[in-house]
C-alpha cells in the first residue's frame, strides 16, 4: 500500500521523512516520556517555536494543542463566542463549523454561496463577536484571497476574526495583523499521522475566553482556552497529549525550515499551475472551481462526470490514488492533494497521467 | 534511551509488540488511511470486538474513542449530569474529575478521604443523578474494592455509576450491571502511545445524554454522546481521529487475547504481590497504601521519605526508571507501574533490587 502516491486531502501521503522520524522516536523512548518531563518540554518548544519561524507567528500569538481541528471548532466556539457568530459557508466543512454554533445555541449567522463558489465582499456585521472563515474548502477546492481574508480588520475592529486553515497551511502566510485566531490538523498539508490539531490565537481570544467565563457561561475545563495558554506558557499541555504527534510535528517542520518557507510556498504553486493547466486542457475532465482567483493551490478538484470511476481505476494502476470527491460529488470528482510531501515529480507524472487518460 | 525498564505509572513501557506494529502500520500505510474508508472501519470493528472480549463488555455497552481520559471527564459531566454529581475522591485524579464537574457549573458534591486512603462504605446520594468512582487512583496508589463499587446500584437504581478505570485496566473485571460508564487511557496498562482514550458507555447513558440535550442544554458538537455513539454504530468516529491509536490499540488487544485475560490477570496479581512483599520486608521503604484492602495491584507506591533520590539513582544505574510520587510526593515517593508489559523477570529483577539497596 505504501508503495502508490497518496494524493488523498487527508489523511494524505506522509511527509517523506516522517518514518525515520518515528524509527528515531522508537529508539528514544519517546511514546514512554511523561508529559511533565524536562524531555517533553523541550519537544514542545521545538515544535512551537518551529511553527513560529515557518508560519512567521508573531509574540502576541500562543500556540496550543489539541486532538484535531474539529475539537478546535468547537473550543472557537464555546470560548469565544457569547452569543453571536457569523460563518462565510461555501462547503461542507465552513458549514460544520457554523453547525458547531448552533449546536452550541449561539446565534449563528451563515452567509452561503453555492459549492465551488467563493466570497469577495464583505458584509456589514454590527453585532457579530466573531467571524469564522474558511481559508481553504477541502470539499469543494476553494480558496478564499487573502484580500478578502484581511479586508474584515478594519471594519470589525472589535470582532475575533478566525480562519480555519486546516488543509491550506504551510501553503499560505497570512498577515496576523488582521485576524485573530488560525488553527489547522496535521494530518493534511504537514503529512503527519492524524490525531492533533495546532491552535494559534493572540491575546485577545483569551480575553475573550476569560470575559465568557466570568459572566458565568462554562468555557470547557481542561482545554479552555485560559487552561490551554497557561500550560503552552510552561511547555507543556494540560492533559497526556498526543506526545509522538508533537514529537514528530517539531521534526517535520524543521525539515521543513531547512527547505525552506517560500521554497516550499514556491513548488505548491509551480504544481499546482501544472495540475490545473493539465485539467483545463483536458478532454474529459475539469477544474471544479471556475474562477481563477477561488482556485485552491493545496486541494485541486476535478469535475469528472461519468469518468470518474475509469479515471479513478486508471490512476490506481499507475500507482496514484486519487482522493475522491467529496459527500454527494463522490461519483463526478476527484481531489487531489497538493501538499509540500507531494513532489514536483510525482505531481508531473500526475499531469502526464491525465493528459494520456483514455477512458 | 529504550533499553531502560520503564516503570513509570504512564506514559510507560509500550507494549512490547507495539514497535513491530508500527512498522508494519508504515509499510501498511495505515497514517494515510481515511477515516471514511472500508480499511479503517476493518480495524475499528477489531480495536472494538477486541476490547469487548478481553473485558468482557455486553452488548448493551458502546465502546467510543476519544482523544484521552481527560476529555473523558469533561464529556461525562456534559453529557451526563444535568445538576448534580457526587465525586469520591481519594487522590489528585479523583478530585480533577470532581473539579471538571465544578467548572461545569454543576452542583458537584465531594466525599473526601486522605490520601493513600480508601472507601469501603457508600453514603445515601438521594438527589445525584451521577456517581464518579475512580477504581485506582494513580497518583496514590489507592484502589476500590469491588465489593464497593458494586455497592451502589442496588441503593441508586437511576443513579448513573461512571468508573474511571485509567491506570488498571485491561487487569480487573468489572461486573457490567453495577455500573454505566466505564473509561480509560491508552498509555498505561495498554503499554500505547498517548493520544487516545476508550470510553465504554451503556445505553441509559446515551438516553440520558439525548434527555439533556432536549431541555436546552449543550452536551457537546461532534463528541457529544449521541454523536460519538451514531458514528461508533458506522464503525466510524466523528473526526479525524488517531488512526493510528486506534489500529495499535486493535493489535495489542489482540496480542492480549492471545494471551489470556486470566493469564493477564494473574500474572499481575503473583508481581504485585512479590513487589510489595519486596516493599513490607524492606529497612528503606515501605508501601504508601497501608491497608491491603486498597492497594493497587496496578500502581504500587513505595514511602521512600529521604531515601527517594538515592533509590531513583541507584535503580535507574542498574537501568530501572521509577516513577517520581505525584505532585507533594515527588520528593518522599516512588511509584512502579505494574502493567501487562512489564513481565515477571523485570518485576522480579526490580524486587532483587530493591531487596540489595542500601543508601
Amino acid at each position: 500500500m505504501s508503495q502508490k502516491i497518496i494524493f488523498t486531502p487527508g489523511p494524505s501521503q506522509l511527509y517523506f521523512t516522517v518514518e525515520d522520524h518515528i524509527r528515531k522516536a522508537l529508539r528514544d523512548g519517546v511514546p514512554s516520556l511523561s508529559h511533565r518531563s524536562k524531555t517533553f518540554e523541550e519537544i514542545f518548544i521545538r515544535a512551537t517555536a518551529g511553527l513560529r519561524s515557518l508560519l512567521y507567528i508573531p509574540e502576541n500569538f500562543h500556540i496550543v494543542f489539541t486532538a484535531s481541528a474539529t475539537e478546535i471548532w468547537e473550543r472557537c466556539i464555546q470560548n469565544l463566542v457569547s452569543e453571536q457568530s457569523v460563518h462565510y459557508v461555501n462547503g461542507a466543512f465552513s458549514k460544520r463549523f457554523y453547525e458547531a454554533a448552533c449546536e452550541l445555541d449561539k446565534q449563528a449567522e451563515a452567509i452561503t454561496v453555492a459549492d465551488g463558489e467563493g466570497f469577495t465582499t464583505q458584509q456589514p456585521h454590527d453585532s457579530a463577536e466573531f467571524i469564522a472563515l474558511t481559508h481553504n474548502e477541502t470539499s469543494t477546492g476553494v480558496s478564499l484571497p487573502m484580500e478578502f481574508i484581511n479586508g474584515f480588520r478594519e471594519a470589525n475592529p472589535h470582532t475575533l476574526i478566525a480562519v480555519d486553515a486546516v488543509s491550506s497551511l504551510p501553503y499560505p502566510q497570512f498577515d496576523f495583523t488582521k485576524i485573530d485566531s488560525l488553527f489547522f490538523s496535521v494530518q493534511k498539508g504537514f503529512g503527519l499521522p492524524a490525531g492533533l490539531g495546532v491552535w494559534i490565537v493572540n491575546t485577545k481570544c483569551v480575553d475573550r475566553a476569560k470575559q465568557i467565563k466570568s459572566k458565568g457561561a462554562p468555557i470547557g475545563t481542561y482545554h479552555s482556552l485560559p487552561s490551554l495558554v497557561s500550560y503552552a506558557k510552561k511547555n507543556q499541555t494540560p492533559e497526556t497529549p498526543n506526545v509522538l504527534g508533537i514529537y514528530l510535528l517539531a521534526n517535520v517542520v524543521e525539515d521543513m525550515l531547512r527547505k525552506g518557507a517560500k521554497a516550499i510556498r514556491n513548488e505548491t504553486e509551480y504544481k499546482a499551475a501544472v495540475l490545473y493547466q493539465a485539467l483545463e486542457t483536458n478532454r474529459y475532465v475539469k477544474p471544479f472551481v471556475k474562477k481563477k482567483e477561488f482556485r485552491s493551490k493545496t486541494v485541486i478538484v476535478a469535475d469528472c462526470g461519468v469518468y470518474t470511476k475509469p479515471l479513478t481505476e486508471y490512476l490506481m494502476q499507475k500507482g496514484i490514488q486519487a482522493g475522491e470527491g467529496y459527500g454527494a460529488y463522490h461519483a463526478t470528482q476527484l481531489r487531489f492533494a497538493n501538499f509540500p510531501t507531494h513532489s514536483k515529480e510525482q505531481v508531473e507524472l500526475l499531469v502526464d497521467l491525465l493528459q494520456n487518460f483514455e477512458p
